[in-house]
């Protein structure tokens, strides 16, 4: 379906650059590293904010997506909400935002995403995306994390893209900042994506989706501040996705979709999270994913829903 | 009030070359047909989707209108809608978006729409819009249909709008396809204009306006996908005109717009087609506007509001 | 905080080369004045309308926030809303958007706002903001009038700017025009911004900020066009503001915000300014702020929410 000139990379660079260029509007810190890699701190010593929260949600789809905010006053404490769309889920989503590429030195340690990830390829969730991006002279990676990468991790990600340190930006926000609660929360579509994967539905018949989720505060606590963020979805987080192939195989994908369907559902992330003993790989994976799924069959019709907003829980989660 | 310098068709033309710059993202094929003339499939053997569907309804409203999707969980399976809008509704929709020239040969079939029938002017409601555009060097029909025009339709546009083959751009999606749905339920500002002027509400009295209509799912038969993106603004759609002229006047067009003032409302679309045998000119032509339609009155100052939101027949008509 | 390159008047003026390449689209009407100032009717002799009443806003905000429209079939007869949103509300509302320049000459008077304002800092109001603009080489000003400024007007805001008057652009749109009725609404969160520093709560402490209003009708009269505008901010308007500093002075700055808890609460605008004699100072200024208010604590984590929307002042006062 794609002939690798979906131009993630080129697409997310255009943005990157707009941020650059209007840095105290986006509340942004632009500087060069020791390798002359390009660093963007949108909410460590800097204050950043929602909006770049959203900028860096289109970076990290690789410009394949439309990303905005959204005022709905029936969600009480909860107005705000992100609200993202792709036409590319499959790229947009698993080949670029997915935060799967573990970057780690010393005692550096940041889950990278963006699209980055789909020149270097290092996954082996790469092995069922055949797309491969071969026209990118620059590449952008997000870390969620409140400090830059220190030269090791810049290295090994020039050496896997195959680009000089001076093509890279990296941009970077720790979980507890305005723009980091943002991006995570753009990832609606992306956790049901994934999910979606795992339940072994083709991707290759995910053709387009749309999903929203609330903003919560932020919370100086890490643990908090990615409890909250992970409950705005969980809890709080609608997705729609079009898909082909038979109206059983849609019904099902929405049947087991929801979060609900998950046997650590009905806590706050952070309260699962302590009863793991912080042990993460032991919490239901399936946990995370949308509270409320659509699933639309395109090629026969039929539109299938499951599981639903829960506010008490986001009432007890997100302050 | 105009002078013929709205530019509808350089404005869609500039829409046209973003969507074939990103023909990944877009999930278009854009090709060149026989005469030279320029054809973008986005919804028959390529896979389109709803974004370019936005685009779609942006070019066949000559760039004079705000398109957007937004995500409102208080509509059961169909949170996601289309919206439009325009300060400048009679050009954007009916010099333009109206699907209002018949394009024929042998067994081929299309309704035309977009700002190539500003220039061509072949339709009776033409007499009726004094715009015209002079300054137009190339220009774009959208063709609901899955097949490109056959080299006598090419002609026939190019003899009518007086710019030579490779100057038309042609984009065509069928029914049943996502962009195809979105580019229909996009029209709802549209159909209430259209109305509007079958009411004898006079055309240059009415300012701005905006609507929205639920995404339906597309369906695999061809009156069943007409008869949920129809339904989709029969019992789904919102419309707000602001209007020049008496209170009287604006009170008398909200009450009589609304779909339910309709003789044949109270039927899924199809249904209603096949009551009347296919013969689609024996439907009422009031059925086709909006659920609901709110008119303000901008010289006098009232606001009046008609019609509703009916769920039962969504439920029934859209799957 | 900010090193005086957040360019207000640069981004502005590259809006209203839009809108002036766009007049048609925008129903504006551009001239050039007698001393060579440029001259934007947005809804006096033109025709204006919603869409140029967005831009407006943002031009208002120097170009620091994003606006848009959205519908919201829950909300009655006012189903159209304008949202804004600014990573720098304080520059953007304050600095720029705030109407706080009275500009007079004989019988000429009209309130002027936008990023004029920052360079000309005229009002007691920048003893309090430190941002400087240094590199402006145009600027903007937005009068809420029916007529063009004065020649001793335009003379007076190029003194204050600096500025030659063919580096001024003058918009100006009245109370009773569409365009002025969205580019009031479009105040809801400058309006929670300046309540809150009459309230005393640091500046420098709202970090980011996001609020929406319904559009009213616009209305013939003065009195009543101006008393539904404020009305749909103080019935209507909806704020989230993000705030540095303790979960108590966000609660105390939640519990205070709301109009609800002015002395003046409880009847639309037009009729309290009658009691009150057309005394425009009499009125409790704390009246002028959004009916619903939720103050997010960034740093400690937790959000508060106070007053709520009230539809039944909304219906009297909206018509």
């Amino acid at each position: 379906m794609n002939n690798g000139k979906a131009h993630l990379n080129r697409n997310a660079q255009r943005i990157v650059d707009q941020i650059i260029a209007d840095d105290e509007r986006f509340g942004i810190a632009y500087s060069r590293g020791p390798l002359g890699e390009h660093l963007i701190d949108a909410g460590a010593a800097s204050s950043g904010g929602l909006e770049v929260g959203l900028r860096m949600t289109e970076i990290c789809m690789g410009g394949l997506g439309t990303v905005s905010m959204a005022l709905d006053r029936n969600n009480g404490k909860w107005p705000l909400s992100v609200a993202v769309h792709s036409s590319q889920p499959v790229l947009a989503c698993l080949a670029s935002q997915y935060a799967g590429w573990r970057l780690t030195h010393e005692k550096y340690f940041a889950m990278g995403s963006g699209p980055a990830r789909a020149l270097a390829r290092v996954e082996p969730l790469f092995e069922e995306i055949a797309y491969r991006e071969t026209d990118a002279s620059t590449s952008v990676l997000l870390l969620e994390t409140d400090k830059p990468p220190p030269t090791a991790v810049v290295e090994k990600v020039s050496a896997a893209t195959g680009l000089s340190p001076d093509a890279l930006t990296f941009i970077y926000a720790p979980t507890q900042s305005l723009a980091g609660c943002v991006q995570i929360v753009g990832r609606s579509l992306e956790v049901a994506l994934h999910k979606a994967h795992s339940l072994h539905f083709p991707l290759d018949n995910i053709v387009d989706g749309t999903g929203c989720a609330p903003v919560p505060a932020p919370h100086p606590d890490f643990l908090q501040a990615m409890g909250r963020t992970n409950d705005a979805i969980i809890y709080g987080g609608l997705v729609q996705l079009f898909v082909r192939g038979s109206a059983a195989a849609a019904r099902d994908l929405a049947e087991q979709l929801p979060s609900s369907r998950s046997r650590d559902y009905g806590q706050p992330f952070a309260e699962i999270f302590k009863t793991f003993k912080g042990d993460f790989y032991a919490i239901d994976p399936h946990l995370f994913s949308p509270a409320e799924v659509i699933v639309t069959a395109v090629e026969t019709g039929e539109t299938f829903r499951a599981g639903e907003w829960n506010m008490q829980m986001l009432e007890q989660s997100l302050g």
